[in-house]
Order: C-alpha cells, then sequence, then structure tokens
C-alpha cells in the first residue's frame, strides 16, 4: 500500500502537433521536469484541456507516461467523462497502470441534477472498477462543470465508499467552501484548486493543492506545500500569488502554454485544440514582459533528462 | 440527392436495459413508430441522453436502426461531443450509413469560448469528415450546453461551407432569437426547438421543429407543421402546447420515459443513466392523471410492425 496522494500537483498541460494530434513525447519531458520539481501530475485536468482529448486519447498518453518509467504514484489523472462507460474505461485503465488515484468530474452536459443521479454516477463507476486499489478524488468546479458537488454528496459517498473515495480538489475558488470540507471532513484529502489559500488550507489539514500554475512555477509551490508552518511561509505565499496574479490576467491554458513555448524555445507549445484558441502576439508580449519584470524563471526546463 | 430534412424530428429517447446497457431492439420499434407518425428521428439528441452514451454505443445503436431498414433520410443524429476526434468519427459514421443530416452540439465543456474557437470546433470537424453529402445542424441550446451559437458566428459558418452548414435547431425557448435566425438567413435550415411556437416558426419560413413531446405526440405536431396556414391551425397549436405544458412540468426526459413506459405496458422504459433518475411514484401517478385527463393517447405504441 503505498502512501496517500499529497502535496503540489499539476494539472499537465497537453502539447499537441501541428496536425493536433498529442504530443506523448513532448507531454513526457514536460511531465519528467514537473516530478524534478517536486511536483506530482495530475494529468487530464481541466488545464489538460482533458475534455478535448477522446479516451483513446487519453490512454495512449497515460500509456506513454507509465511506459517512460516516471512515478505512477504521483499521477493523478483526470478520467470523469459525461457518459459512465467511457469513466469506467479511463478510470480502470489508470488503476490497471498503478496511478497513485484519479481526479473525477461529475457528468456535467445535464444541469441541476440531483445529488441522488450525481451519487449514482459516482457509484455506477466505483463499483463497475470494482478494484480495491481504486483512489476517487473528486472534483468540485462548479464554474466550469455547472454540476457542484454538495457537502452531503461527498458525505454520503464517502460513508459508501470509504477508503475508496479518497479526497477532493476543490476549485470553486470560495474558500469558505473549502473550509467547510475540512472542518467537515478531517483527515480526508482535500486538495486546493489554486495555491492562493495554499498556507490556510494546509493549516486547517488539507493534503496540498492542485493548480494550473504549476505547470510553470512548480518549485516554489511544493516548497511552500512542504513549508507551510515555517517563519518564510507568508512571504512565500505572496510571492506565489504574484506570479497567479500575472497569468491569471489571461487565459490560463493559452497562458500557461506561451510561457513553456516562450521559455523552452520551443513555439509547437503554444497550440491548442478548439475551442481554445491561442494568446495574440499582443498578449503574448505582455504576458513575457510582466513575468520578466518579475525576475520569473522555469530552470531545466525543456531539457529532457 | 435527398431532399435537405424538413417537419417535425423527436430527439429519440432511449431505452435501458437492466445492466443500464442501451436496448437497440426497444428503440428500433419506438423508432419504426415514431416514423408511422409522420415524425423523423433525431436519435442522440439531449433527451436522448446521448451525452451519456459513449461513442461506441452510438455507433452500434445508429448501425441497428439503420440495418432494421429504417429510413435514413429521415434521420438526424446528434454527433457533437467535447472532443472533436469524437464528433468526427460519428459524424463520419452518420453520414457512411446515409443519414440525412447530423444535429451537432459545440463543444461545451470549456466555458466562454470564443466565436473564433467555436468557428474552428465545427471548421475542423467539416473539413476532417471532407464529404461532400455532410448536412450539418448546428445546435444551439445555451441552457444546457452554455456555449451559445452568435448570429455571427452561423454566418461565418454558412459562408466558409455553404450547403454543408444546413441549419440549426435553436433550443434557447428564445422566440425573438429564433425570429432573428429566420430573418437573418431566409431560405436556410431553421427548426425550432419546441413546437410551442411551431406556427409562428413556419410562418416565418422554418423548417419545422425537433422537439422533445415528438416522442410522446408526434401525430399531432406533424400534422401541426404540415397544416400550419390551415384555417384550424391556432387550435391545434393550442391543444399541442397543452400536452407540451402538462409534460413540462415534470422532469422532461424521465417524464417522457414513464410515459411511453405505462401507454406500452413496458415499464423497463422507465429506466434513465445516471445522472438522470426516474420519476417518483407520485410524480408519475400525477402526470398519468393530468394525461388522461386531457384523452391523451398513443395509439399503436410498442407493436413492432
Amino acid at each position: 500500500m503505498t502512501a496517500p496522494l499529497s502535496g503540489v500537483l499539476a494539472p499537465v498541460i497537453t502539447p499537441f502537433k501541428a496536425d493536433l494530434s498529442p504530443d506523448a513525447a513532448r507531454l513526457v519531458t514536460h511531465c519528467r521536469w514537473l516530478l524534478s520539481q517536486n511536483c506530482g501530475l495530475a494529468v487530464f485536468g481541466t488545464n489538460s484541456e482533458a475534455n478535448s482529448l477522446s479516451v483513446d486519447e487519453k490512454i495512449a498518453l497515460l500509456d506513454a507516461l507509465v511506459d517512460s518509467g516516471l512515478d505512477t504514484a504521483r499521477m493523478m489523472p483526470g478520467t470523469g467523462c459525461c457518459a459512465f462507460p467511457d469513466t469506467v474505461r479511463l478510470t480502470a485503465h489508470a488503476v490497471a497502470r498503478g496511478c497513485g488515484g484519479v481526479l473525477m468530474l461529475p457528468p456535467f452536459y445535464y444541469k441541476s441534477v440531483s445529488d441522488e443521479g450525481l451519487f449514482r454516477s459516482y457509484a455506477e463507476v466505483i463499483e463497475r472498477v470494482g478494484d480495491a486499489r481504486l483512489r476517487v478524488y473528486l472534483y468540485h468546479f462548479p464554474q466550469m462543470s455547472q454540476t457542484p458537488l454538495s457537502l452531503d454528496l461527498i458525505e454520503r459517498l464517502i460513508t459508501a465508499y470509504p477508503g475508496t473515495v479518497a479526497g477532493i480538489k476543490d476549485s470553486s475558488g470560495d474558500w469558505s467552501n473549502t473550509q467547510a470540507m475540512l472542518e467537515r471532513f478531517p483527515g480526508w484529502g482535500v486538495f486546493a484548486g489554486s495555491e492562493s489559500r495554499l498556507v490556510d488550507t494546509m493549516r486547517l489539514g488539507g493534503r496540498g493543492c492542485i493548480s494550473a500554475t504549476c505547470n510553470i512555477n512548480p518549485a516554489a509551490i511544493a516548497r511552500l506545500q512542504a513549508q507551510w508552518a515555517g517563519a518564510d511561509a507568508a512571504t512565500q505565499q505572496a510571492a506565489c500569488n504574484d506570479i497567479r496574479q500575472i497569468i491569471g490576467r489571461f487565459p490560463m491554458i493559452a497562458g500557461l502554454k506561451a510561457t513553456v513555448a516562450r521559455l523552452s524555445h520551443d513555439p509547437d507549445w503554444s497550440r491548442l485544440r478548439p475551442p481554445l484558441v491561442e494568446l495574440t502576439a499582443e498578449q503574448s508580449a505582455v504576458l513575457a514582459s510582466e513575468l520578466d519584470g518579475c525576475g520569473f524563471t522555469m530552470p531545466g526546463l525543456g531539457a529532457d533528462g
């Protein structure tokens, strides 16, 4: 039994080739760099454009990561799709390949669904995967999924599947909600959806964070998570927040990709799949200038180890 | 060259077996009945729980319908998924099997996407399918997809792919939007998303409607569409609206399934896939009583011809 997932994970951005097919080699390189910065791999998250990838494409990418020898205990692939057979297939594959956990969106097309319907959605997947190794991290991101996970639903899932329903990523951006989860489910695996309240999250017993910004600023965020109780934590938190505030003024995924493309001297990284679009040249220039103004760097990026 | 799709189509409800797998035999029977009532087959729409089905399941169901000899010219399967490779695969299959058109949701996970991103989404699919027989009906359902299709985007798509971008289903429920489409794109294939303004839609040159209620009340709606200019149209419109208002007081898909289950004496029809749930016994009883109170019947339902 491996230790539960903890610390800091990146919802890893997904590189695409000129024909828009996923670029497994570049993804492996970026994931290896993230691990070298003490950052785990929440591949196939929102910031991975996961919902613009087919299940077959996600399985092929996950296989490439595992086959390249990266640490599966630090992997938490996103597996929640609209149709439960897709979620079952992807989740079972992640478990079979040894991933430390999976991050599971609820089905997100139908709106205003009931807690009963959401309970059945998760239960159907857990029962069909039927594997004691499965660790499900729920994914609460109401702004994007339009399908919030209530505290009562979470409690019902934890009670029905103790151990298996192992935690949650709270991307609501609502600190009172994160706080309520931490207080109601002590010792459970709560990850903040951003580093902006990471110290507060850790102080209340949280497990860490899974944050878009970890794609570009992993070492600083991982250090903050490790040293949250130290004398320097407030200063570190403020420095992390400065970087996040800069990138947050641009479309997030395009901004992350533009930054990785620029600092790894690899323009292919700036490509996105529709419906998302790349930054304009002007946006890219402003973003670069603001990050440079902070002395921001990404040491070792793009060098395949 | 077959005539373009027109008239009245049902977003056909999808039956499930006890293990929640799709029930192709029951679907064929229901589709055959709908065609006998002068109603076309918009399978894999919102009311079909299409986004709770995998691409493989949809392909298998479409094959079952086509292989059973049903008229493919009257089929408009929904093919729009979040990931364009899925949309391409399903759309290409529908074209290869001879479907009269496809109904295409935009990718619906990422929110607040740009018209440029949506244009690229549709263009990517149309270019990759690359088949002159393809007829795309756009699917505007902002309440559910949270991804509206603007008039400017529609114009750009019609201009780039004349003939191929053949029409739209407007499920906004906003008559001023339907009216604006009809006026800005005269002669184009505009379908109302419900029968509640069918006479008005036809008067302004619309093509018909694609409506949930057609699953249970197809003959009356088809007759209204054919006789919209007749002396009896207002009375017919009012009678159709009465049925729609009854069913509209319940969760739509569960209500349609409960009604088909009851009137075909086939309780298996009442099953839904999560995240949707069936009506409660009390809801079912009220719905039945209200429909019976109108003298509502479904002649010939459930009899496989």
